[in-house]
Parts: C-alpha cells; sequence; structure tokens
C-alpha cells in the first residue's frame, strides 16, 4: 500500500516512528440464560469479582509509580464499587431471586445504577456513572472468560491509535510509547495535556482519515507540524530515522548539562524551575535539573483524603519538599479548589461558569479554617527549608491583604503555642486573572514576587475556556493581548524591584523561551521533562535580541504573526 | 412598635416610601378522592384549564404591554404545556381509569412531568420544569376555588416584600410599585437588573430581618445606601417624603431638559444614547432624549420566532427602528446568542462555561448562513436610516476582518440581484473581552467605532461571573483594573480618532457619569429612563477636572478607593 500523509493538530511536540496499536475497549456481549444452582453461580460472581479487583489493583500501582497518588485517585473509586452491597451484593440477590446468570445480573445493576448515578445533579457523581460503567465492563469480560484489552501488553515503541482518549484512557498507559495519534480532539483536550506531560508526540483531530491506519501499520508522527506519515516509502522512514537519532542526541545532550545554570549568551541567568503535583513529582524534579520549585500544587493533599487534610499530614508532606530541594526556593502554591477542581467531601454548589466563580483564594478566604489549617502547616514545614508562599487566583489588593493578615495571624498563634514557624517567607500571588496583570503595579507593592500562570491568564484573557474544544482555535498563548499582559507584568515587577517568573504551560515549550526571556521573565517554572530542552534553548539567547524580537511581537496583529515572527528567529 | 433600621445590599438606586405588600406564592392544597363520575370531573378539569389560559393570556398581554415580547415570552411556554396532549390528555386519562378527583391527578402528572423536565440534561429543559410547575399550581388553584395571588391588585405606591423574586415574579409586577425589599439577592440578582431597568429603587439581601415587616407597615426604601427604615417615626417620615419630593422635582427638571443636547460645563458634548431590546423600547428611548441607539439587541427576533428568524422579518425590524431615529445614528449589534442566552431551535451542546464558550461573534462566524442572513436585512434596511454596524465578543483581529469580509460579500451579493444596500455603512465592535481592550490600538485600525460592554468586560476582567452570587462581591465596575481597560480604550480610539462609547449598565449610572466623561468616552449609552438624569449630571462636568478624577481613579488600589473619590467630588 502507498504512502499517505494526514494532518492534524500538533498537540505535544517531537517526531517519532513507530507501529500502530489500535487503543480498543472491547465491548462485553450478555446473553441472559437461567441457572439451576444460584449458589455455583454466586461463587462464579464472586471469582470475576476477585480477578477484577485484582486487576484494578494492579492499574493503581502502575499508575502511582508513573504519575502519583492522585492521578491513579480513579481506581479507588472503582475498588469502592466492587466492595459497595447495592452493588455486587445486589447482583448475589437477583441470582437468588430470579435465578439468572450472573452475567445478565451484572449488566442489568451495572445499567440501573449507571442511570441513577447520571441522573444525579451533582458532577462528582455523574463522573461516577462512567466509573461504574468501567467496572461493570471489567466484571462482565471476567465473567465471560473474553480477554479485556491490557494496556500493559503494548510493546514499547508503538504509537496509539484511537478515536478518542479519556483520562481513564491515558492513566492506562504503558511506558515506552513513542506517539499518539487520535480522530477527535484539541490541543486543549485531555490528551493532549497528558501527552505534553509524558513527553509523548502526538497528533489528534485527525478524523475520519485514522480509519485507515491498520494494525502493525508504520507511522511517523510529527508532533510539532501535526503531520502523519502512514507507511512511509524507505527514503522517507529513513530520513524520519535519522531526524529521530538527532533529537534524541539533541536530548541526552541537553540532559547531560541539565544540572548546570541557564545562562544567556550574554550572560544573564534565567532560573529554570520545575512544577510538581505531589512527592513522586520531587525525583524527577532533582534529576532533570531543577534549581528550584517554581509551583508546587498541594491539591493532591486534598485530593487523596477522605476528608479535609489535617495540619499534621499537610506539615509532613511540604517538609519532605522543603527538605529534599535545601537551600533552594520552594514556590507552594495554597489550596486551588473549585472551578474544575472539585471534592467529594466540600459539597460545592453547581456553578453556571466555575472557571469564573467561587474557587482557590475566594473558597480560602471564605473559609478560614481550612485556609488557616494549610497556612499554619506551611509556617511550620517552613522551618526546614528555603519556602515561598504564593496565592492564587487573586483580583484585587484586599484579597492580597486579607490573606497576609491571616499568615501573620496563624504565625502569632504558633508562636504563642510554642511551635517553631518560619520568620522570613517570601509571599507571594499568581498573575493569572486579567485583573491582577492591569494593576500588577499597584499588586506588586504588596508581595515579595509574582507567577503568571499562563493557562487561566489566556482562558480568561481570550473568554476562552481552555477544556471546550468549540472555542479551542481561540485558546492561544501567542495572542498579542496575552504577551502584552505578560509584559506589562514583568514592567511592574521589575519597577518594584521583585522577581517575576511563569508557571504556566507556556513556560515549558522552549519555541516560545526566546520570546519570554524578551518579555521580561527572569524564572520558568515547568514539567521536569521540559527542564533539559529549556535550559539549552536559554543558553543560545541573546537578550537583547530577545527583547527585540518581543517588542515586535507585540505589535503583531494576531498569534500568527507572533508565530511567524518566532520562526523566523 | 418602635422604627428599625435595616441594611441590605443597594441594587437600584432612588428614595422611596410605600406600605408594605408581602409577595406570597399560595401553595395549593390536594386531598385526593374518589370521585364516582368521571365526566363531571373531566368537565370540571376542562372549565380549570380554560380559566388557567385565561389568566396566563392577561397576564401575557400586560407583560408585553410593560416589557416587550421576549420578557413575555415565558407565558407561551406555560400555555403550550396546557395544550400538551401528555400533560392534561393524560390527567383525564387517569380521571377515567382511576376514578380519583382532578386535583389529585393534576397534582400526580405535574409531579411526574417535573421530575422528567427536572431529570434531563439540558437546561432549557430544565426551566421548562419551573414552568410546569408553575402552570400545575395555578391549574390547581382555578380546580380548588383558592384565591391565587394576584400581582395585579397591589396598589400603585407600594413596597413588594419577598424571600426573593424570580423573572417570573418581576415579569407579573404591576406599574407604579414604589420599592422592592427582598432577604436574599445581590446587585447582580436577576431583581437588581429588573429593578433597575423599571426604576424601581432595590434593597436585597436583607436576610431574616425581613421578617419583621408585616403587611401595611410604612417602609422607607433608600436604594442608593441599601438601608430600609421600618415604621419611621413622624419625623422622619416627613424628612423622607421632603426628600422625596425634592428627587422627584429634580427627575422632572431632568426630564423637561432630556430633549437639550448634553454639554459639559466647559463645551464638550456627550452623546446620550439608549439601549434598545425590542421595537416597544423605540418610543421610551425617543421621549427620554436619546439622541441616538448606542446598543440595539437583535435577540428579541431570535427569541420569539420559533426557528432562525427570515431576513424580511429582520429588514422589517431593523428598517422601522432606523426610520423612527432618522439621520440620528443607530448601532445595531449581530446576533449575541449562547452564553447564557439559549434558543430552543438551535440545538447549542451543553457548556462547562458558556460564558467562556461559543457565543455571539464565535457562533455566528461558524454559522455564515444565519449570520449572512441577518447582514443582508441589516444592509437593506440600512437604506433607511443612519446605520452603524456592531459586533460582539470579538477578541481577535482575523474575527473582525473575517465579519468584515462577510458583510462586503452580503453587498455583492445584494447588487447583483438588485436589491438595494446601504453604502456607507459604519462598520464597528463591542470591547467586552479583556483581549480587545489590551489591543484596542490594533484593532481601532480595523474599524470606524468602539464601544465598550461593561457587563462582560467586568467578568471577565475580573474571573467573576455576574449570575453568581457567590463571587458578587468580586463584580464590581470600580475596580481599577477596569477602570484601566477603559482608559486604555479610549486612548486608542483617540489615536485613531474614531468615535469611542459605552452601552454597559456602567454608563446609565449617573454617579459615575463624571468619571466616564474623565476615561475619555465621547458617547454613552443606556436604559432610556436613566437619560435624562445622566444628561443633567454631564452638564455640571467640567472635563479638566473629572480627566483629573480619572486620573486618581487609576492609581487607587481598591474599588472602595475609587468609590471614596467619587464621593468625595
Amino acid at each position: 500500500m502507498r504512502m499517505e500523509h494526514f494532518s492534524g493538530v500538533g498537540a505535544a511536540p517531537g517526531l517519532a516512528l513507530g507501529r500502530a496499536v489500535h487503543w480498543r475497549k472491547v465491548r462485553p456481549r450478555v446473553e441472559e440464560r437461567p441457572v439451576e444452582e444460584p449458589e455455583q453461580e454466586i461463587a462464579r460472581l464472586e471469582q470475576a469479582v476477585e480477578r477484577t479487583k485484582e486487576q484494578i489493583g494492579r492499574l493503581r500501582q502502575a499508575t502511582v509509580e508513573r504519575m502519583g497518588e492522585a492521578e491513579a485517585a480513579i481506581f479507588d473509586a472503582h475498588l469502592a464499587f466492587l466492595d459497595d452491597p447495592a452493588y455486587v451484593g445486589e447482583m448475589k440477590n437477583r441470582i437468588r431471586d430470579q435465578k439468572k446468570n450472573a452475567e445478565a445480573v451484572c449488566a442489568s445493576v451495572t445499567d440501573e445504577m449507571q442511570a441513577m448515578l447520571s441522573s444525579l445533579p451533582d458532577e462528582y457523581m455523574q463522573a461516577r456513572a462512567d466509573d461504574i460503567r468501567d467496572v461493570g465492563d471489567r466484571l462482565l469480560l471476567n465473567l465471560s472468560g473474553e480477554e479485556p484489552f491490557d494496556p500493559s501488553l503494548i510493546e514499547p515503541g508503538s504509537v496509539v491509535v484511537a478515536e478518542e482518549l479519556a483520562p481513564s484512557d491515558t492513566a492506562q498507559f504503558p511506558a515506552g510509547i513513542a506517539a499518539m495519534v487520535t480522530a477527535r480532539g484539541s490541543r486543549t483536550a485531555h490528551a493532549a495535556i497528558m501527552a505534553r506531560t509524558l513527553g509523548i508526540p502526538a497528533v489528534l483531530g485527525l478524523g475520519r482519515t485514522i480509519e485507515q491506519i491498520q494494525e502493525g501499520d508504520l507511522l511517523i508522527v510529527d508532533g510539532e507540524a501535526g503531520q502523519v506519515t502512514l507507511r512511509p516509502d524507505p527514503d522517507t522512514e529513513r530520513k524520519a530515522r535519522e531526524q529521530i537519532e538527532e533529537q534524541e542526541k539533541r536530548r541526552i545532550e541537553a540532559v547531560k548539562r541539565a544540572g548546570e545554570d541557564a545562562v544567556t549568551s550574554d550572560g544573564q541567568r534565567i532560573e529554570v524551575f520545575a512544577n510538581i503535583g505531589n512527592l513522586q513529582d520531587v525525583e524527577p524534579a532533582l534529576k532533570n535539573g531543577a534549581e528550584g520549585i517554581g509551583l508546587f500544587r498541594t491539591e493532591f493533599l486534598y485530593l487523596e483524603s477522605r476528608d479535609w487534610p489535617g495540619e499534621e499530614e499537610q506539615y509532613a508532606a511540604y517538609r519532605r519538599v522543603l527538605e529534599a530541594f535545601g537551600k533552594r526556593p520552594v514556590i507552594i502554591r495554597t489550596l486551588d479548589i473549585g472551578g474544575d477542581k472539585d471534592l467529594p467531601y466540600a459539597d460545592f454548589p453547581e456553578e453556571e461558569n466555575p472557571f469564573l466563580g467561587h474557587r482557590a483564594i475566594r473558597f480560602c478566604l471564605d473559609r478560614r479554617d481550612i485556609f488557616k489549617t494549610q497556612l499554619r502547616a506551611l509556617l511550620r514545614a517552613g522551618v526546614h527549608g528555603n519556602l515561598w508562599i504564593m496565592f492564587p487566583m487573586v483580583s484585587s489588593v484586599s484579597e492580597v491583604r486579607e490573606a497576609k493578615a491571616l499568615l501573620a495571624e496563624c504565625r502569632e498563634e504558633l508562636k504563642r503555642e510554642g511551635i517553631p514557624a518560619a520568620e522570613n517567607i517570601s509571599v507571594g500571588i499568581m498573575v493569572e486573572v486579567p485583573a491582577a496583570a492591569a494593576i500588577a503595579d499597584i499588586l506588586a507593592r504588596e508581595v515579595d514576587f509574582m507567577s503568571i500562570g499562563t493557562n487561566d491568564l489566556i482562558q480568561y484573557t481570550l473568554a476562552a475556556d481552555r477544556g471546550n474544544e468549540r472555542v479551542a482555535h481561540l485558546y492561544d498563548a501567542a495572542h498579542p493581548a496575552v504577551l502584552r499582559l505578560i509584559r506589562q507584568t514583568c514592567d511592574a515587577a521589575r519597577k518594584a524591584g521583585i522577581p517575576v517568573g511563569m508557571c504556566g504551560e507556556l513556560a515549558g515549550d522552549s519555541r516560545m523561551t526566546e520570546l519570554l526571556v524578551g518579555l521580561g521573565l527572569s524564572e520558568l517554572s515547568m514539567s521536569a521533562g521540559a527542564i533539559p530542552e529549556v535550559k539549552e534553548r536559554v543558553r543560545s539567547v541573546d537578550t537583547s535580541a530577545a527583547r527585540a524580537l518581543a517588542d515586535r511581537a507585540l505589535q503583531e496583529a494576531d498569534p500568527e504573526g507572533v508565530r511567524r515572527l518566532i520562526q523566523e528567529g
């Protein structure tokens, strides 16, 4: 068959070559039949439940190791269903009462629970409806002896081909996947974010063309250009292999130098930090040369817990990260919950527009009990390292003052109780609401540092939900309006004599490094995997050329113009 | 009983004095009993249905007259239920089958339909669940002979007291209500917006204190300060009456001069325009001295229709407004649908954050068929007056260019078809997305005028949904970040030599007039009722003092500081 070229959305950069493996969900078939010995059927059900638990337990463990506790939490929800008497218990009752086979009662009980959960107004419970479907399907496959699709059997170096990839799919990705291509999805889809986190090249949104890809077909995936080559001819294949080899060499070179500082060709140091989301992320951050933590997301403590986590538990976690980084700065962001991040025990009311709602610092200033527990834990942990505290979603001066007053109150309390608390902590804010960028000069007088959170800043500035595929084409970091707000924030920080960093996804995109240096950022924080390449990129930057590039970018009419400028260098 | 003072949220300005009338919804009581003659019972049901239809029909007519077709549309939905065989037909079936009384089957069928509608994922259908409850309650009251609460019996000059007021409540407000006070609600609640539109002083969010207000109690309501005085002593009452008289005198004076231009004390003309939402608004706009239309919302054509409205229908509506205003400018905004504005026939997919979603120009550029129908109607109507076309929700230069290209395409088509089309139309944009303000200088080169839409600009800039009461305290027009974006937009327009107006609610707040003139606005557009007072306020403004006030406001740390500045003058 002939070589074919397909175009899609370049969602995660990098070039890869590998054989296609279709990611398929086997839908179990169910036939209803009468049973004469219900107790035998129940025994068969119990065996299948045990096998299902084992499989999910293994999946959970693998996910913890590769991605951390928070990402594995979904499997706890799956396991909980298998212990729920309303689920497996109800199946046993029906086998006895209705004398039907286990497959039939499993299918009907699962259907009913799914329908019930879907009908609830709460988003968290609705997500559980998808979970019960996953568990039910797995249980049915184990009952029928059909082979479930086992992602762990995918050979390293394969290219995953799928209609679409859900969070529960990417959570099961085995190590060594070369690339992924999908029919649906955009740069802002969950699968795209996951691919960039895992460092896997990805082309999404290929549409119906993926139907031409057969199992085992050779594919070249260019995640930068959004190009896929199916069944390349020998010459194309050879060239791709050479390019991949070159890319790998550069990567190895960058990793070798990851431990060194990132200094521009004209001698300006740019600090390159890591974003981390849990304790498992500390090791890779250190290994990839992080000079500090630019964003420690504390939500994992709240997501993994069955109730609001206590002071001791939080203290222990923060202390571990601070000790691991010694004298290097660790910027810990206070709780950013609400918006798209719900907590089962928090009972957040439904909001029409959660991204414009009661989240992060807004929630914390209303729930001072919860906020003060975290601030006390932070102050205590601060004794053991170089702690910087950062407040998210700030839109006004009064929020900063209130939060700082609470921090002072906590310090007083600890002092009275005779508990050691850090004295000289840097306190800063995230600049991610457009208002914060617009009054950055005023806010800069209130804080010790600022960090630009581009993910939210982009979506608010452009009024485009980053999770909504219908407006995904508008969500663009290279929009001149976004760049102007970044420049304005950097200028304000410089005038106030405080450091300004960036911890949104944009900071880890090495194509943008020169522009970001030119806009005036002195610290960039990103997922660990991106550090070596960004450091390497910084070393080739000349700051006055970068400044000139940024100046020109701010005058461009649209994001396309900005990208053209960057490509031309 | 003693005089009492209560504090709430001042939601609509003005001072009023009147007797309390509690807005109560009578909940019908239902008893089930067997019936021996089902056909008699069915006849009784049919009579009640007819009475209910008549009541709703009268309510509908009154609403059309006072507020326009769009606001009355809710009653069409109510009437449609009474013709739905699944509703009244099902009741008849059950009376025959179950031999129960009409009240009992009406209650059970209504409950079931409400539950069914509530469970649907579609927001439009969920709203219908509230409607069926309204209809069912009204039907039950007519069956049982109980007196439904009839708002048309409220005496003019009364103060409405309520726990909370829903859209279906304010739609039934009779003329002459003096003020409204509620236990729940904020400045951004529906009731607050309605009160400002109707020009009724309102204090919301009084909490449990409203329980002390008894039917017929005398109340003084200060909608500016958010103060309510219950059972004022004679001295307080007398003073309030004097103030109200003074206020009324000033209003009459302002209305007398409403037809004159608004010129500052140092001779600068400020154009004062009206916002209109349908054809019924034209007359009040002219009467109140509107020098043009600053915002003609075209959504009513789409909301009143059962399918996308055609070119002829739109042409006729636009033409009527253009002819009514003659040489005066009429700024017509193209369709701003999506977000919180749904259409029954449009089948918009559910969005997590509709305000950050696929709305207005985004929708129109994707549905060119619908957009071009409107543009053609506009071009044809433009022959009959001074038409300005305005595109909403613009966030990038490419959107403007695309929209202008479509307009040119429509003009070509009309020319080919030999249909007269306006040649010299001003084309502009709304500045309501922060990105548009940030690149106002670049956008200004592409258009003939700009108009600042503060309602959206505030909510995006502050990342606070204006309909979400939990973040209502953050939604604030006086935030320095908002004022800076307004100034930036005005400066850009001035440099490009194009006019810049404001058509958000802020423009009609006479307390802010001096500040807005100082920020550089040359046109203010508002609901008709606010025009006389704003014009009067303009006449007392000195532009250089206004400019100095605005300069100081931009340096304030928070909205409170800005408000203090304004009060101090």
